[in-house]
């Protein structure tokens, strides 16, 4: 009892971090950094490249042997913070501290600690660790909330088996037609998900119910630019952009390029070169901050003394506004018409997959503003071009994400790098929102 | 005596195929269609895929089992004959009819045999297999030459161990820096040749002399549409063109298609997409028969999510006129430069290597112009698009080309194709070029 009010105590501390005469007093509560940043470190050897450092980034891919072993070694810490870490069927690692307010649904947060091949120690990594370092802090000052505190860490995030944000996704439920039987260097997923403990016949018991959350929060690395150009250390995720991929098959015919006029040739790649040009200004007709890329081109034959006679490439856009990422291909379906018939050629647009993104819930991106500005720090509110577990889970509840700046905006690179202090600074943030948050009113689904 | 006396005869009356009034009264001599398809097709079984017929193409790369299986098949057919096979130290193989006064050197004519990956059976074996029906009419029909003939099947023409026109260029001395020790599937070039018969240490042997023949003519498909579209069955080549080829290397930043702006891109693809239009305006940009070509690219990552970092891409560009090669070299040069400044990106551009073309002799022109005519066959000036044994050998003596249409302009493809009456067309022009050119003054190096 006597703990009980003595947390709820320091939890409004942190609960009214605006009150002036208190913030005068009582500087408002910090994450250990240099823990913080020992974490990252212990957690890099796990798929770093042999004989590399930190620096030389991290192959972690979901499922590997590093990832099983860093999966083995995230469980020890949270063992050592008192967690007791649970693993679900679809392999997502969690643990529940629980709150003093019995009946309210916990605050969810946490990330991936899964990476690309030939990743960065970032992201991901950046999330995760900074949401145990909230816990370590909160076990250490014995900081209580309301809500229980629950822990996750979401298997195999990056692309994997086809499609990427497995563990959340699972979590919501959204299983994908036959991915469990998809093979990957000769596995199946149904396999390969078991290293991290997963067991697809029992995929249904990783599924958690809407509304079982009072809010999830993930923060991130930005992955983008956006932040470091601005010199602002926190972004306020307004949402996770939804993602249209098409696939554009340019069918010419391959013919001798010593033999075959200007005049008379169907080239497929001149078409490509056209289709790709006009991504750019599709993307770039209208105001706004949709993206459009050509990220893959297969040409065939591909010999240099040959008309090239077919290319397969890739096209995807990517706005929050799933109407305009619509439009957006239907104008590329009409200029690749255009294209066609004045190059000769036969250009095939398919749609291949929707990738729904998530607008972060109203009320969420404002604690984080809060909690930001109770650390006297800036914040700016930006979409996510790249996706997130947080997507899969914002079907199930109220979303949040705070963004760490990207030095220079590279990612899914060994030169991704964020600064200790702004990482520092994002885990602070992110203690702050979840005891903001710990204050509000439960979430009822459907509102 | 009696022989060669008849046989000059025989020559004149070839020889004055305008003489109206001896027109009339004795038909032209004609080679065995029927004979000459057969050859073909017997030829056409080695390297065919398995379970397929003539129309499925062939697969006879230099040096390879099907091209050494034909080669022992040439030769059993040139004995048949009476024709004594010898293979020089490139695997070039030749056979020597004599002529009738002594001194004069022979009236050399040939082509190839060996294919493209995938090609089909018109590509080399045409020439090959028409020069062999020519031996054969004039053996059978008894039509003694003054200058000795000299059949000659060039090894490996087509591009094999990084360059092509293999044999033709051992016997002009054109050797490449070290490219005997090239490797391709794990052999050496060196090992290779051995299996045609060819020797490597002793490649100078395979060197022919300047001015050691009267003139060198070869008979081959034309590989482009030309000739089929204006309906015309022979072809009087003017040259080869020069060919000059570039590897430019576009270096932009390869980065998260989600979360780098627009803006903030340096999209290596839409750079070198820039370059292939680029390519064409340079291409179409002044009169004349100029080619230009981007046959090959590599995008790197090549992921669909990833904005390209770097593109690897050929280009090349093909005309009669060297200097307008050259030309055409410097505005892409120009147009990169540009290209790389407004897109923020780096582009190199590689001169690679320069394919010398070669200038058809002006009096073997007039003299397959004539024969044509002496069968009543029309003819048509054109340039040769692509490389041919004919630019090495035309660096020794006086080189003349007879084409024959391609349907369609399709070649390097199994659906290559050459009508069988106008393929005996050709032959029959080729016989009568011969006899024409034998009757012709020697040539003197230099002139």
């Amino acid at each position: 009892m006597n703990r009980r009010r003595f947390s709820r105590g320091l939890a409004l501390l942190a609960l009214t971090p605006s009150l002036p005469a208190f913030a005068q007093t009582a500087p408002p509560l910090r994450t250990n950094a240099g823990r913080l940043r020992k974490r990252l470190e212990d957690l890099s050897v796990f798929g770093r490249p042999a004989g590399g450092t930190f620096a030389d980034g991290v192959s972690r891919t979901g499922f590997s042997d590093a990832d099983v072993e860093a999966h083995a070694w995230l469980q020890r810490e949270m063992r050592a913070l008192g967690l007791e870490p649970k693993v679900d069927a679809a392999g997502n690692v969690s643990a529940v501290r629980p709150g003093t307010v019995p009946g309210l649904a916990p605050i969810l947060f946490g990330s991936h600690i899964d990476s690309v091949r030939g990743g960065g120690n970032f992201d991901g990594d950046v999330g995760s660790m900074s949401s145990l370092e909230v816990m370590a802090t909160l076990i250490e000052k014995k900081v209580a909330t309301r809500h229980p505190l629950e822990y996750v860490v979401w298997a195999a995030e990056e692309s994997n088996f086809g499609s990427g944000l497995h563990g959340s996704r699972m979590a919501a439920g959204l299983i994908e037609e036959g991915e469990f039987e998809r093979v990957q260097n000769g596995v199946t997923k149904r396999e390969a998900m078991k290293r991290l403990g997963g067991d697809a016949s029992r995929i249904a018991e990783a599924r958690r119910a809407r509304g079982s959350f009072h809010a999830y929060l993930e923060l991130h690395i930005e992955q983008g630019g956006k932040l470091d150009r601005a010199g602002v250390p926190i972004g306020v995720v307004e949402g996770i952009v939804t993602i249209d991929d098409y696939d554009v098959h340019v069918r010419g015919f391959a013919n001798h390029a010593g033999t075959t006029p200007m005049a008379e040739r169907r080239d497929a790649l001149v078409a490509a070169s056209q289709i790709v040009q006009a991504v750019q200004q599709i993307a770039n007709g209208e105001a706004g901050a949709q993206v459009g890329t050509v990220g893959q081109m297969t040409v065939r034959p591909n010999a240099p003394n040959v008309v090239p006679g077919d290319v397969e490439m890739t096209v995807e856009f990517r706005d929050l506004d799933g109407a305009k990422v619509a439009r957006l291909g239907a104008a590329l379906k009409e200029r690749c018409a255009q294209i066609a018939k004045a190059s000769n050629t036969e250009v095939e647009v398919v749609f291949t997959s929707r990738h729904e993104g998530a607008r972060a819930t109203p009320s969420i991106q404002a604690a984080i503003e809060k909690a930001a500005a109770s650390l006297s720090l800036n914040s700016m509110r930006l979409p996510s071009g790249a996706g997130h577990d947080a997507q899969a889970i914002a079907t199930l509840g109220p979303m949040g994400m705070i963004f760490v700046p990207s030095v220079a905006g590279i990612s899914h690179s060994p030169r991704e790098l964020s600064r200790w202090n702004e990482i520092a600074q994002g885990a602070d943030v992110l203690m702050a929102t979840i005891l903001e948050l710990d204050a509000s009113a439960p979430w009822t689904p459907g509102r």
